[in-house]
């Protein structure tokens, strides 16, 4: 809300101290504030604003795929997270519980939905009976919570909103494919318009989902070379189903279990946005995301802005009549002040117009992924803009691929690499990046690498770039090549 | 989900028992279910959608207006209630209270939020500083929690859907002009795309939200004669922003508090729009927000299928490409089944193509509101649906407002009068309906009224249809006329 002139001068860069610099950077560009409640925090409206974008953007995917929204309870009875094993030694140690209302103290606790399979499974029990009533395909847009003891904004928090579908299907060939579009949807997506790249694969054992059969990722590096886990889509087999006792009469009139799915992506994605694409000036966001694509500013001594606006209002209107979401600041500050503070909060192109400018009939567009300007008649001014928003999101994602393959090590093959790699880096204050290493399948060998170095095994990838022969640590043949970082 | 053929036979007719007509509609037409946990409901996709249709209507409006979404943390500590007297008086009662997290027991309960003032009022007393922070205008869309005793789907339930909006402004003239602004637009998206009118006013001392200096509100009349508040606005003077000392320093370098707004409507509004125009064939939803519009049904003995199917698909694809929300019935189920079906639905339009239509180049639109079934050339059927489509929205909005001024009654003038009308209208099994009646302004005439007949003030409307002279209860001169009511 209140303009602090001094913006841009603290935020920390990047080299100095990655964590600071985000946290910076959230705060300045206003995207967030602390609250009084443990690790919750007031998503502030260009916050929220991103996240509005991004639901919009999967909304249209999730429904032209054929799924429909819907809302189950929050609270979710005790005993429901009894049934399915796994799930509740997962989820039991983060859940937040209800145990009086109305003055009265309830004769079951309700623990607020870390996730909602069980409550959903449960309905879905009462909603599935024969074969026509299937495939089910539900999602929901919903807050959550999970009482995390380290939280950070976005990333991790007690509360965060996100969206998880859950559907139901009569074979295993159909619920898998399920599984498998999802993660495709969330990867297309995330690349489409977010331009953050992401590899897609599955997660270990280890990393699976509390009671999911098979576990899908899509995973994005970001700018200090850490994993970020961005939307993860379970294949969860007959286990919820099980649990919840959701049967249907097939066609051959036999009672059958349901093949259930549940796949999500949250408010973490604004995190990798800011992640992937900020620098030292602050937030960059993509043009087809970006709340403001162009922020229109009028340059040159106030004495001539009368001319200027002659030229200015008209341009407005161009680009909003095209299409842009263009945005004049007039206010009393600087030309470089609002700069500055446009560019820390990420607009992808400013569009400037002086004096001068009129007079030559052009106006200056100045990237805020390159900081190159350019000047160009106003007659092509609108067409301009919109190759620039096309070509700024083209280079935002081409950027990041060379980040993430220039940070992406194929060269180690033992643990002793690996360890001499992160020694290397973190003396030479480099980025460390991710490797790609051999896996026998053994989840010891997975556990000791994360012991030794904190890495953990991210995914293995559908298209591993090289095929490891051997696993990193115990030398065995290996089953998978696997992608190790340090992860959010 | 699943596919009950009796669905049509088993709905209540609303004369016999207009609450038992109800439950039957909205379980029948697919748009809820209850869970396991007291007074909480499922929003399946059918009545979830409709809800979406609100929130994409209402959020562009609150947009236009210059208002922005923001999200704020769902639980609120204990001892924020304690600074709005009357607040924590009227909320607390209805708290489910969080006392233990991640296995250990909290320091301070946290309450699941009512609705958000204190929260948002915390916030806020940390962002403005200054009259150039001012106005603050955010909404947030959020789950919220009020343990209520009867519960009743929609209407009343223990958590609930809603929109709330909380401004803060530098002067009571633009907080007030504020408040009434967003009572408009809520007057004005109610009965424009839900088709439901209602009543603008201002609601009694006894009525008014906890905190609220002033509360306004709109109230429709629903098919039983009964009241539904389906939307409040209130202007909340500096009563919140002493309780969480929100002030800023003024132009005139004085530091003075804010005055505050806040304003909401929840998943009621489905509530109100089912009992508004739904009949004994079940729902009826106006065009404009019925997610499905048009049902194109074929028609006539299987074995000429194929040749109705020739008209058929390009006359769905016409329609679409209209922009008309269409979909087709293909199922073997008979066409008298699909129809009743679909009425029971509500979709405000059927398409029926058969033989005999396609040899007459024509096909059948039949209404959902009126029955009327009219045949129209094949040619000219894209515009006469949309034509259709307009009428029936305005046909349905026409006769609510016909039902509701059949219903209100402004020649009753004493306590003993609208006694005796509801006693008369009882006797006959009619419906009750409102009374206009005159109010000194003292709440113990008010209370004797709700005491006496169960009648409570709706509303003092901004426009009463007769001005009323003395109180209905102490025959004192009257202050306001107030439409008094049963309300759900």
């Amino acid at each position: 809300m209140s303009g602090n002139k001094e913006f841009v001068k603290e935020i920390t860069p990047q080299a100095v101290d990655f964590s600071r610099w985000y946290l910076d950077t959230i705060q300045k560009a206003d995207l967030m504030d602390y609250s009084p409640v443990r690790g919750c925090i007031v998503f502030k409206p260009d916050g929220y604003e991103i996240w509005e974008r991004i639901q919009a953007g999967l909304d249209r995917r999730f429904k032209e795929t054929g799924h429909r929204n819907a809302y189950f309870p929050m609270l979710i009875p005790e005993s429901f997270f009894q049934r399915e094993k796994e799930h509740v030694e997962g989820f039991n140690p983060e859940l937040p519980w209800v145990t009086e209302a109305a003055g009265e103290k309830l004769e079951e606790r309700l623990a607020i939905r870390p996730t909602s399979e069980t409550m959903i499974g449960h309905m879905y029990s009462q909603w599935i009976q024969s074969y026509r009533d299937l495939p089910v395909l539900i999602n929901q847009w919903a807050n959550v919570f999970r009482w995390e003891k380290r939280t950070l904004p976005f990333l991790r928090t007690s509360e965060f909103l996100w969206q998880e579908g859950h559907t139901a299907h009569a074979t295993e060939e159909e619920a898998r494919a399920e599984t498998l579009q999802m993660l495709d949807i969330y990867a297309e997506f995330v690349e489409t318009e977010m331009a953050v790249p992401v590899i897609k694969g599955q997660k270990t054992p280890l990393e699976r989902f509390p009671g999911a059969v098979d576990t899908y990722s899509i995973e994005a590096m970001m700018k200090d070379g850490r994993a970020l886990q961005s939307g993860t889509s379970h294949y969860l087999g007959q286990n919820f189903a099980k649990g919840f006792d959701i049967k249907f009469l097939d066609k051959d009139n036999q009672l059958k279990y349901v093949y259930t799915t549940s796949w999500g992506v949250s408010t973490r994605l604004i995190g990798a946005l800011i992640m992937t694409h900020g620098d030292d000036r602050g937030l960059a966001l993509p043009p087809t995301l970006a709340p403001i694509q162009v922020i229109m500013i009028p340059v040159g001594p106030p004495k001539m802005r009368e001319q200027v606006m002659e030229k200015f209002d008209p341009l407005f209107a161009d680009l909003k009549a095209a299409g842009a979401r263009v945005k004049t600041d007039l206010r009393e500050e600087t030309p470089g002040w609002k700069f500055n503070e446009w560019e820390m909060r990420g607009v992808p192109l400013r569009l400037e117009l002086g004096p001068r400018d009129v007079q030559n009939n052009q106006c200056v567009l100045a990237r805020r992924d390159t900081g190159e300007k350019i000047s160009v008649g106003l007659d092509e001014a609108v067409s301009r803009v919109q190759e620039l928003l096309k070509d700024i999101q083209k280079n935002m994602f081409e950027k990041a691929v060379a980040f993430r393959n220039q940070h992406s090590h194929l060269d180690l093959e033992t643990l002793s690499d690996l360890e001499k790699h992160i020694a290397a880096k973190q003396a030479a204050d480099e980025v460390v990046g991710w490797a790609l290493l051999g896996w026998c399948g053994d989840n010891a060998c997975e556990a000791q690498i994360k012991e030794t170095t904190k890495f953990t095994a991210r995914v293995i990838p559908f298209e591993a770039p090289v095929q490891k022969k051997v696993c990193a640590v115990c030398g065995k043949p290996a089953q998978h090549s696997v992608w190790y970082a340090r992860a959010y």
